[in-house]
């Protein structure tokens, strides 16, 4: 393994001013996650959708490469998205899919690394 | 809605040096996050856990308050965990029945705030 290389990569999205109406259609929020990991090249394994009362979702697509989440908050016109991957994945397009699909007036994203704690130069055991 | 208070808090937990064996036990990693949660207190929806080959999982647990992931890399004794709620819950509990459960030699762990960007003083939308 190279120094110190990430073994994932994890998107904080935070999507702001969404209309409220898309913030609770789950047909919508599975086929938003679902072609978002599309258009990254992602290939999807399964998904779970879940719908709260009296509003909100919450919903995972794991993907080949790990998995995409995302909460709402129809009343705050908010959704918390995480997109986790590994490989070569362009998750810049996701990120502006999402944004696109759920009409955000606004977003801010950051990009976490994973399993930056290995123990320096560690190598994968054989399998 | 109090100012800049957020709407989700969510922990990045990172577990190295994990027995391989749990990496790969699904049985044993859908348990040990949907008792992560009971021991935080929270309230499990339905979940959902993937085995990949050769070797590594994927899973989420939804919860009435959010979620728990998991990604595991057993070749490098590593699993990636997310725990993101919102409500009153006692998140350290889940981190620590996780490092437990898993066995890790050693951990970290940082905790985001979510939906931090809301306009200030936004109120929710009458429900």
């Amino acid at each position: 393994m190279e120094d110190k290389k990430e073994l994932g990569r994890h998107i904080i999205l935070e999507l702001y001013d969404c209309p409220e109406h898309r913030l609770n259609d789950i047909p919508l929020l599975e086929s938003s996650l679902c072609r978002a990991a599309g258009a990254m090249g992602a290939t999807v394994v399964t998904s779970r959708f879940h719908q709260f009362a009296p509003h909100g979702a919450s919903g995972v697509v794991i993907i080949q490469e790990s998995h995409l989440t995302i909460h709402t908050w129809p009343e705050y016109r908010y959704a918390a998205v995480d997109i986790f991957t590994c490989g070569e994945i362009d998750m810049e397009r996701g990120v502006q899919y999402l944004e696109k699909a759920l009409a955000a007036g606004h977003s801010d994203w950051r990009l976490l690394k994973r399993g930056l704690g290995l123990v320096r130069g560690q190598q994968p055991t054989n399998k």
